[in-house]
């Protein structure tokens, strides 16, 4: 089944621009949105984007569970945020310094960010992260950053999960800790030596690609941050991957713990390149001192669609929708997986669902699962959380289901044992 | 003059926004766009854009001779440029994965530069310097890296001139040489250890900001390309700045020599946010191997914008416009300079042009003469090189000539021994 669907993969559209890809592009494609190492169902290059649809460049229509990795929130090409961008573009973009919607951005982020007194903007979640932990460093005149083992927080050398291109120096100064488990916590700032920690790193909740999701335990929560009052860290939370996902403001505000810096990107501009460090007033001295800067950091037109995102978000009760979207296809899934009698784990907030299969070794029965359902007409990732927007229907979810059903039987006359 | 100055622009619009920018901004502006550091007649926030014109948001305007710092080579919305980027937009940005326009840019770049084999995208320029560090790395198994002494290739913390923010450990692996000067090269390398040399990092030209600029001498590009064979270092050029101003291919191809790895942003997608690492064969193994992504490296708008980009610069002969007005503004200002008896030096090529004031301690005549120029309604930049852009007409020079003939004045006003 696998060399007939590469085989025809070969033979498309997207096979031909696959083609002249490898010979430009090393591995044909890096990063996060090659398909090398998926099912051959998936395609590489597409054509076009709307509301919650994508098609390839052969035509095929899917329903997006991926959302870009997280960057399409409202919809694809959402109309507000459109008409925002539209407008300031036709008065102008990157210019010889920002445009006043770089303040009405900033403005936003502090009333909507309960932790937030100040904001800066970059390109990437890595900047973001980056500049966060530059900020700690350079406030508190310390060195090392504590980061839960397994999490990704980017590409940069301190956070890299893999180690090559990276020197043993670049990482010298990161100290692992295992995610809601406090005491790990506490052994690592012991390590790290209690008056040198400059940031305790955390994400919103146990999102490491591979893994099943772990919500995060308040206690932890409120453990972490007075583990970082006691030894004067800064604690930072990485919103790139959940931000405004799971509330209109910070992560763990429904905990009632406030970070002192967080990182967001992805989901802030509906798919224009964004990103922001935000901080609280204790950490502005940092913020002041570092030098980071990039050339397209004060564009105006991603600005003035993170304003129009993040309005619309909570205008149009966006979590909300999302959140009835990703009930509906939790338990579609699971009323599947009962009557196929497939055993799968569903964790993690519905907005942002993970699926697991029992016993999967090497992801065998996800990869079977996702191929299948690629070729039903929905994007999912078999060892990655998937991501909802406000565009999702119950129509669309409808579509996936009947995608996912099929992912079922291709897993039970794979796997089945006879 | 200047606390009037200062006044004036209290009670502008730009003025009231800076204010608000203060509260929620660190600084009120971070960054090589800021301007705190300079005269009070530099308005912070810009309204409009057009050509090589802009307007400030009190609606004053400007012939800029910054060009955003290098992004605007081909005129603010430039129309080949503004179709190409709609014509995607109208497809689809952020996508589950690239446009076939990615695959496209690869392959224009490849013909372009004469090194380059294969081609990443990113962003940042510091993503791409980055990127040219980690590949070297990830190829040679080395750590050491050599960077001229003062010369930027981003705020990464390697090559971040400030050290606050970031740590010993991550500028470990550092050794500075003296540009234009081979035995530092050939010392660095022996102090760096001959067989642990990753890549030699060089600019295409001295343009360190406060220095008088430098031109390659051709025996040191021949001699850094001897060394990097000789002990099996890749030769990185950063082509951030300078990057397609020069040569309609890599900046030393005129010098015949061409490095293993270069970096690219700024001016390639003409203000679009995008960033490119160039490599040859020898080195995709590295490429192949490192990790490295983001959020928004594979959106399509900015990558059909730097074909429409590229495709222009050599259609519309877009190098021998800027030399045209680079040509003109330099010996116009030569002309003024002499004719009010002002000690000047102008360096770099005309397309970049660096202006210094003999004996100008702390930039203090610089700094009067960009701010009489800049209320005579021409951007300029008492520290660092300025752009020129193939939309600069012999009357835009001309309007710039006639701020400068201010800034002049000024000058002597301020600084002439009675």
């Amino acid at each position: 089944v696998t060399e007939l669907a590469r085989d025809r993969r070969s033979r498309t559209t997207d096979g031909a621009w696959r083609e002249r890809a490898r010979r430009v592009i090393p591995t044909g494609m890096y990063g996060h949105l090659g398909v090398n190492a998926l099912p051959p169902e998936y395609p590489q290059f597409y054509g076009r984007a709307e509301g919650a649809h994508v098609w390839d460049v052969d035509g095929n229509e899917y329903v997006d569970v991926m959302c870009s990795f997280g960057p399409n929130i409202l919809g694809y090409g959402h109309p507000t945020v459109e008409q925002a961008a539209a407008d300031q573009r036709a008065r102008g973009d990157t210019q010889p310094g920002p445009a006043p919607c770089m303040v009405e951005l900033a403005e936003l982020l502090v009333e909507r960010v309960a932790h937030a007194d100040w904001a800066m903007f970059a390109k990437n979640g890595t900047d973001a992260t980056s500049l966060c932990l530059s900020i700690a460093r350079a406030t508190t005149g310390r060195s090392a950053v504590l980061a839960a083992r397994g999490a990704y927080h980017g590409w940069a050398a301190w956070s890299n999960l893999r180690v090559d291109g990276t020197t043993s120096e670049e990482r010298a100064n990161v100290f692992p800790y295992r995610f809601n488990d406090l005491a790990s916590v506490e052994r690592a700032i012991d390590d790290a030596g209690r008056d040198d920690v400059a940031a305790v790193v955390v994400s919103p909740f146990r999102h490491d690609a591979g893994h099943d999701q772990e919500m995060t335990d308040p206690a932890f929560a409120r453990g972490v941050r007075e583990c970082c009052d006691r030894y004067g860290a800064a604690l930072v939370i990485d919103e790139v991957r959940a931000g405004f996902r799971l509330h209109h403001g910070g992560s763990w505000e429904p905990l009632g713990v406030d970070p002192d810096l967080s990182a967001w990107s992805k989901a802030i501009g509906n798919g224009y390149a964004i990103a922001a460090a935000l901080g609280n007033e204790r950490f502005v001295r940092g913020a002041e001192r570092i030098f980071a800067t990039g050339s397209f950091w004060y564009q105006a037109v991603p600005m003035a669609a993170a304003v129009a995102t993040i309005r619309a978000l909570r205008d149009d009760a966006a979590i909300d929708a999302m959140v009835r979207a990703g009930t509906l296809l939790r338990d579609g899934l699971a009323r599947q997986a009962s009557a196929h009698g497939v055993a799968i784990n569903q964790t993690g907030p519905v907005q942002m669902p993970n699926v697991s299969f029992d016993g999967d070794v090497a992801f065998a029965k996800a990869m079977t699962f996702c191929g299948a359902a690629m070729e039903h007409g929905a994007i999912l990732h078999p060892r990655h959380n998937w991501f909802l927007c406000a565009a999702h229907t119950d129509a669309d979810i409808e579509a996936v289901l009947a995608a996912t059903d099929a992912g079922f039987r291709a897993v039970r006359s794979s796997f089945e044992t006879p």
